[in-house]
């Protein structure tokens, strides 16, 4: 027996066990690899990865060590008698051997992998493994098994509303914030709309970034019903909430290793989805040479895909292909995108005409899942309840009942990246505007980003500004610096225009 | 400017970097996930991965702790004043999503990818996803320019010797240990055989775990040398030398995720050998139902394969193609090997005669090398070396010379499997022996393994042993009971034999 001892550390998202080289229960010496142990002595056993300590004033021979998250799980107190065992691999590490060599996975075999990962019996290194693997195909089925496991035990209910409605973007358009705007819209009119979102994956800001800029966006379930039910409408970070926690672990290991296939995208965004109660969902499939769906086709089997997956899983959905061939809006990056929004919001004259109208046309086809609206009016409604300032005053109630936020400044390291000739804007690569943003800190930093001062089709002079990069730390300015001079990711054509 | 502390922590192949959440020099409240940071202060900059630890006794504000693997990197004493910068994704893991998406990477893209996971700069989880996307598939261009990167800048010179000889086998067969028998028989002759290997993947024993048994196997460059100039042979564990450092980075995670991918493991092997100064080296290829290889076609194309790649690098490769349908010798684990291989150099009338035929054959092969020796004579020579008692001599003097170790005893907790009718042994499942030998601890504890009493062929009665599981914990040899009762590995035909 060991005593328990916590270890104070964040290791994002992985379980750690560390035990004293000379420990009493468990012989060390031999370890020659990463090994999974479970951990006994509360509700469940609780599994982690063995780290080897030399010094006793961090564990001592007689104790185990564990980590923030090991600890959480294990809801045991410091001196706790708690018993050590090597844990067996799961055997559904197996499937992974099997999907590497290119066989169809049953839905059995996805179930277990998501619950060995939901037990955290997945190293880190597992979970990319099954990612890489299971990226390179995956059936119509397969995708259905995966989504149906990822949904996991703890759903939501909401007992009183025959329909509950959600707004997803498939991504890959920088500064799409549309369903800050839409959720204001769908809320003013009265379609209960939880919103939930997650932190950028790979992007420069998730809607959950964004609105955190101006409002706490963890909230736990009872305070998200109550929200929906005052307000009709909130916007949660979906990590705050006790659902689809197998996702979590998933989504922590793409972020690291940058990868995210888009049938694992799929699963994700309608697993979440399906875990929050939502019955209705407009699901927004941007498709642009550098947006993340490169083709009609692409984007064609996709909607396909998840039609056949909602149809299985009672999920209806309205999947809608739109035009991701640039940027929309002008801000990238959490406090600029949240200046868009508010400036639509706020009927301004200088608010980016392009995210509002997506906004409106989006909004508009969810307020036709309410079958007392008639048929094409979707887009009209959504423009008067903007146009009213009734859009605002939700969005403000909003803010107010989730707890405004300390809004963050702008990040104050700037460049601007002018045109070398004058011409008219051709193209924008959202990739390359993406991964600038990134570099500028923009993942980490909600002041950090890039102001396009310039879309397509926009006429500029020699030496004119095309877009401003804020930068809140100068590691992160050098980064976008050093990368923004080789391309900056505007093609001007200086044949003059349309 | 952060203060170095060293963090007593083995954390398997990973640099950890641990700064406390108040962190003077970094802000770290917004990091969201497992972030790569650089090291500044040292020779070079050293890379890790950021832990947040909320413990001021653990790390202060003012301090920036390493494990053990960061703190040797680094190489300064603790006090010294580093800084810490973010650092960007190397811009090899591109290549990683193209060999993803399916494409063939060039040799310079394989170089990077290598260099950054020499330099730390891969997380687990990254070198984990470029196992899986480049096992998919991999043209004979793209092994071989991973094995010239695998190679590295440091390799072992022999500049007094013109041949330098060396036996692998490519695995997937218990008990196979002919490496130590052919040594001590090569170097009696004189030709001169540093061998390396390494400890155990994926089997219950690597060459270096069954030659720890015997002796010391943790030689440095210098130390190798010496030895194979006195006694013309030697078996080091590869880990301890300074040679092919990225393949031991990658091999640390291939061991934890449990995939061995045939490509990946060719390169691996003759970078390794190229690394180590080899010139002429006999490649063992088992092949069998349950082996790694499991078809001749299969063997051929790795024989074709590794050939290229030798006539490309300047090795000398005899492959051979080998019976790998059941297990070889008896012992099955470190100690139990190595028994087989002391009754064989012994002479003793017990010995495994599938291990001793084997031995004298590639050990013949090899010894053919030799332009001084006449075709076909190989075989002959190598059996007058190990009956005349020649062999046992010099592998008691590459014992002395190495050092001679406290011989583990073979694990107490025992359990005979028995066959439960009378009929003929007709055949034994490698890899399910395999798989029960790992669970009882083989591959960590060189005292657990499995004792085969009979083989392929052999007659057996009802309720006699077919094998004996040793193990020397309870949970190992619980994990191994519970899996035998399942399926022994041993198929009995009641038929009566040939």
């Amino acid at each position: 027996m060991l005593n328990l001892k916590h270890i104070a550390i964040n290791s994002f998202n992985e379980n750690l066990a560390y035990v004293h080289k000379d420990c009493d229960a468990y012989k060390v010496d031999d370890i020659k690899t990463l090994t999974k142990v479970e951990i006994h002595g509360g509700v469940k056993p609780v599994y982690a990865f063995l780290q080897v300590v030399d010094d006793a004033r961090l564990v001592k021979p007689n104790e185990l060590g564990l980590n923030n998250e090991a600890f959480e799980q294990i809801n045991l107190p410091e001196g706790a008698n708690i018993s050590l065992t090597l844990s067996p691999p799961p055997p559904s590490l197996a499937s992974i051997k099997r999907k590497i060599a290119g066989n169809i996975l049953s839905a059995g075999e996805y179930a277990s992998i998501v619950n060995d990962i939901a037990a955290r019996r997945y190293s880190n290194m597992d979970i990319a493994s099954f990612l890489v693997a299971s990226g390179s195909f995956m059936t119509a089925s397969e995708v259905l098994a995966l989504t149906e496991a990822l949904i996991g035990e703890e759903t939501i209910r909401w007992d009183n509303e025959s329909i509950v409605v959600d707004h997803h973007c498939f991504g890959g358009v920088p500064g799409n914030k549309t369903d800050l705007i839409i959720t204001a819209i769908v809320a003013a009119y009265g379609l209960p709309m939880p919103k939930t979102s997650s932190k950028s994956l790979t992007s420069c800001a998730g809607v959950a970034d964004t609105m955190s800029v101006l409002a706490n966006v963890d909230l736990d379930e009872d305070r998200l019903k109550a929200l929906v039910k005052e307000n009709r409408g909130a916007i949660a970070c979906y990590n705050s909430l006790p659902i689809a926690q197998a996702n979590k672990i998933i989504s922590s290991v793409e972020r690291h290793i940058g990868i995210t296939q888009q049938q694992h995208l799929a699963a994700s965004i309608l697993a979440i989805k399906l875990a929050a109660g939502v019955t209705h969902l407009v699901l927004d499939i941007p498709v642009g040479p550098s947006s993340r769906i490169k083709s009609t086709n692409e984007a064609m089997r996709l909607r396909k895909l998840v039609e056949y997956i909602g149809d299985m899983l009672s999920l209806e959905i309205d999947a809608v292909i739109t035009d991701g061939s640039e940027p929309i809006g002008n801000g990238i990056g959490a406090v600029l995108e949240a200046r868009d929004v508010m400036k639509i919001l706020r009927n301004k004259p200088d608010a980016p005409q392009d995210l509002l109208e997506k906004s409106l046309f989006l909004a508009g086809r969810l307020l036709e899942f309410d079958p007392k609206l008639r048929g094409g009016q979707g887009y009209h409604v959504a423009k008067e309840i903007l146009q009213s300032g009734r859009a605002l005053e939700t969005m403000n109630k909003i803010i107010h009942a989730q707890g405004k936020a300390p809004q963050p400044r702008l990040g104050h390291l700037t460049r601007d990246i002018v045109a070398t000739t004058a011409g008219v804007v051709e193209s924008i690569d959202n990739a390359r505007i993406n991964k600038i943003g990134v570099l500028a800190g923009a993942s980490q930093y909600p002041g950090a980003g890039l102001d396009l001062l310039k879309k397509v089709g926009d006429r500029v002079e020699q030496g004119e500004t095309l877009y401003r990069i804020h930068a809140v730390n100068s590691t992160d300015f050098a980064f976008a610096n050093s990368v923004v001079d080789g391309y900056t990711g505007y093609e001007i054509s200086s044949k003059g225009g349309y």
